[in-house]
């Protein structure tokens, strides 16, 4: 169910609606857009008496949801959701360049990559910290000794910095530490952490599980959503399929079919899609075509010497030609607003 | 690395081997056999100082492991790993029979399934009171009062009860109530929830992700193992695949190939796979008949009015026979214990 | 559409039938059954005037068949279908027991293998002699020289014999030399050798594309059955999954699935999906437990000296042993009719 | 096996190392490149004699080639491989533009589609006339009758054509009419049909098989090049996956992976893989990213009216806009030669 205001609806109005909805028994979730704002609600099991809502000063109409996902949906909110992470936008036009080490490794080595690729056009700097592994032997990651490299780097970079959070326990010490905080695949559907996730005021970057479905996939953002948490960033990184020749095949189609669907800005991981350096690149390109907002990948100064997935991590040379050609692309297929299926 | 101590070994001889490994900076486990102890490592990184292990008292032989599971290997362990919950055995040739709804709606329903399934052959009770639903706005379970009804069951019935945690948070308040602390699909790599399984005292049935190879789903357990606690029950309930007739595809060769590989109980789920009532059967019939050390279904008095899951949950009728059918298939193709690979 | 004719029609009255239908422009498929005979009625486009059929002597109704496959469907013929090859019956409650070396490569071989496994049970025997490969340099078959062996041995032996035709060019070949014409996985759409096959007196083996769905298994099927050969056993034989401890992911829910909505005999091969000796024969159990009609599995005297196939072919022995189990089952969970959903 | 020959071989020369190669039992493959002739060599089993090969004149040096793929491969021939079809150049940096209805469905309406699409940048018309169908009650194509309209297309528009061939029976009856034949998916691994293209003067487009690896899909073309007809072209065109948002799961990691192993060019069919309109140009445009040699895409002036694949059909405007929008990625992205892994 969404409420749809007049374009000069007035705050109090929208807060008469908002305290309405909550006397029913059910969630308000005010949506500003540039035009209007919108009210999303949720809760509801059965029937709502809308003829109660729709009389209501301010209101332009009532609109049933008919998607389960009801936030994350353009029926809700047609425009791009736009992200601001300490000036930098993701969504809405922008295109995200985010790279750097899958795991930080030490300072020296962290600030070498971050003030390359910073150079070469890279807008947010990532690197793991908590890492989750397949087997219970191999390098977790430095935990809270990353996280504070990390911090250190944007104090010298401006860069923001984004990392992954494993579970609830650490959660809030990533959060704490980090502007973006990253969801894995394996987590996709861990909810509570997306709870957790919904309830903070940072940004989330949620990653599609291997074998989940867009379907899935938008519930799951629903999830963080309907705790009151709208900076959601969705991240396709590959899926789980017989084709052997990849570590994961890439769904590119994924990209236009969630734009369609929902207003959250869609970012494409193609270094874990790819497991090898030398097809990442075409796929970074290849994404940016097809729509996506930005790209996350990894970029290492000596990939052969790398903790983690050195194989698949760009040399500091291969990334900085790679933006070259994403902006060319960017520039010869500019981004268009929302494009209603016809 | 695994120690393998000598038949009359005393418990002194493997104490002091223990304290050896300890003092190298590694971490012991020791396996107790029908026939011997042995003693698996881990944490080791690069090459052990076999020569001073070998030299100790009561040690027959040194052999290092290939596979990245170590405990949950049967190089380590040959002989079959029994679970006893209060008296039911689960692995070494008994067959378990673990049945009941999807998700515990109330006593009364609850109690009249349990009745009629352990009348009818069950060992185990399930019940789902905590439960991880793709939507956010789904039922989500009862919650602890639905562990409280399962509690009430097993007083009644006698019979141990299984219900799943979903997360760190709520694995304490799970595991004060149930026999058998399930971990679901979509957990299993859930890296935090594997360790906290590892530090319990209960045994642990681990469901397969559904996009989950053999030895990712033997690392996830080996997470568990690794911790201490080596009650572990693997639990194969279909994966995802393009064939759409079913809601997953059994993957009924993972059961020998489990049985091969892993000294631990492998149990079968038919109910998830199938996704209807008709299918269920014939694929637990298939289970025991491939090897299996057990089913579990979902089971219910009234499935067309079932919370979740009816449309594949057996009628108590169905599962009568069933278990009839199940036992005259274990009477025919007799258990037995270790087949190596010829 | 399907034309359900009197109890006690004469063949008069079908004959007529038949010919009202071919004045419509259709084509009609008349299927006798134990207690009555079924006309099937394909080649209509739009609504057909079903008023001038049901007024016909002999006619007790006409009925709308909604799948698409119309001729392999239950829903046009309710009793299982029966396939007899020399006395040897497939489908309706027998178990085939179909075995042999995986290519036929010299007489001694081949007669070697087919007097043990006869002596161990088989009913059929199975050897190639045109092969299917995926690379052009490798061994393709003995071709018309295989054939002319698999001859000899059915008249020593008498056993019936199948093997796989490749192409509508050497179809009529392999038709005159055996029992059961084979058509593999590779070809399951190939429509030209289905017309083929269905303008066969030969009874066809049509084995399920790896990447098949039920419904496509089912239509290429229909193709067989639309050209006037009703003589189709199915086999279920692995469809590509990420699974990787396997060739192939056996679809062990296949078979109910197939038995509920056809009438053909359903056989299943568990060699081609194991893709290793000792995996053959658990799958093989699971699926006569499921309720496959038969199986197929390759054996060999000496499988380490095999052209083909060796790691998955059964010793002599290893098969024995397992025709005894086979059976054991059977006995335990006796074959049943039609078990309609409930 | 591989046999280099001097930049300033005569052609006296090659033609005797390809005698001496007969000689050996085994077949010669000239393979002429801009440099220098290369000769393949299949047939061997086992080690050949290679110093034989190395003393003859114009021999410059004899590589063993470690893939089964020969002939398709980079090692064999590193150049890009440009396949010229009356004039219009498809493979090394020229984009090839396949445009056309999915069936030829009558003269006016492939000619009305025929004349726009040429206006609009297309290169080459596509047009079905016979259709492979999985039931075997659909619209089948036109036959000859599509054929002979294909044929008064390229009279008057000067396009090449490209249709399907679908078996050994009428491959000779398509070759006669069309200028590059197509072999569709389900016809991957029907090797009699290879064989059968394998012997044609007449270009041949390859298309992946839903479920066929790069590797099974390399081979498949090997079998074309082995029976000596070098013009193959590529085509993917979707895999089968869990993913069901689009028909197939565009592979669209394959574009570099075989343009890094093979010198064939690689065209890419989003219309099948995405099932739906609004994907099909994103898609296109990722493809050309990517690195592709060209799109095939399905085009109609009616979609709502198609005999077959209506959804999935650009209206004859979007195919204009989009043949822009590649163009643009092309200027933006040039085309390079060979770029090897680094």
């Amino acid at each position: 169910m969404l409420i749809v205001m007049h374009k000069d609806a007035t705050p109090a109005q929208v807060a008469r609606v908002c305290n309405t909805i909550r006397a029913m028994g059910l969630a308000p979730h005010p949506i500003p857009g540039a035009q209007r704002v919108a009210i999303g609600i949720t809760g509801n099991k059965g029937a709502v008496d809308t003829g109660r809502l729709e009389s209501l000063a301010g209101v332009l109409s009532v609109i049933p949801v008919t998607q389960p996902y009801k936030l994350a949906s353009r029926e809700t909110k047609p425009e791009d959701t736009v992200i601001d992470v300490n000036g930098i936008k993701i969504g809405g036009g922008s295109i995200a360049i985010i790279a750097g080490p899958c795991a930080v490794e030490n300072l020296t080595q962290a600030m070498t990559i971050a003030r390359s690729v910073k150079r070469s056009g890279a807008t947010v700097m990532r690197g793991g910290a908590f890492k989750p592994r397949t087997s219970p032997y191999a390098f977790q990651g430095l935990g809270e000794a990353g996280l504070k490299i990390l911090k250190k780097i944007r104090r010298a970079t401006g860069m923001p910095v984004i990392s992954e959070a494993l579970d609830t326990d650490n959660f809030q010490l990533v959060e704490s530490y980090v502007d973006i905080v990253q969801i894995g695949a394996r987590n996709m559907q861990n909810y509570s952490l997306l709870k957790k996730a919904g309830r903070s005021a940072k940004p989330v970057m949620l990653k599609r599980g291997i074998s989940s479905t867009i379907h899935e996939f938008l519930l799951a953002a629903e999830y963080i959503l309907a705790e009151g948490n709208y900076q959601v960033i969705l991240c396709e990184r590959g899926i789980r399929t017989f084709s052997d020749h990849t570590r994961y095949t890439l769904d590119i189609s994924s990209i236009p079919e969630l734009k369609r669907i929902t207003h959250l800005p869609v970012v494409v991981d193609p270094s874990h899609a790819a497991g090898k350096r030398d097809i990442v690149v075409p796929l970074a390109k290849a994404a940016i075509a097809a729509g996506a907002d930005g790209v996350m990948v990894e970029v290492h100064d000596r990939p052969e010497e790398a903790l983690s997935d050195g194989p698949q991590s760009l040399t500091l040379e291969m990334f900085r030609e790679m933006v070259g050609e994403l902006k060319a692309i960017v520039r010869a297929s500019p981004r268009r607003g929302l494009r209603p299926r016809s």
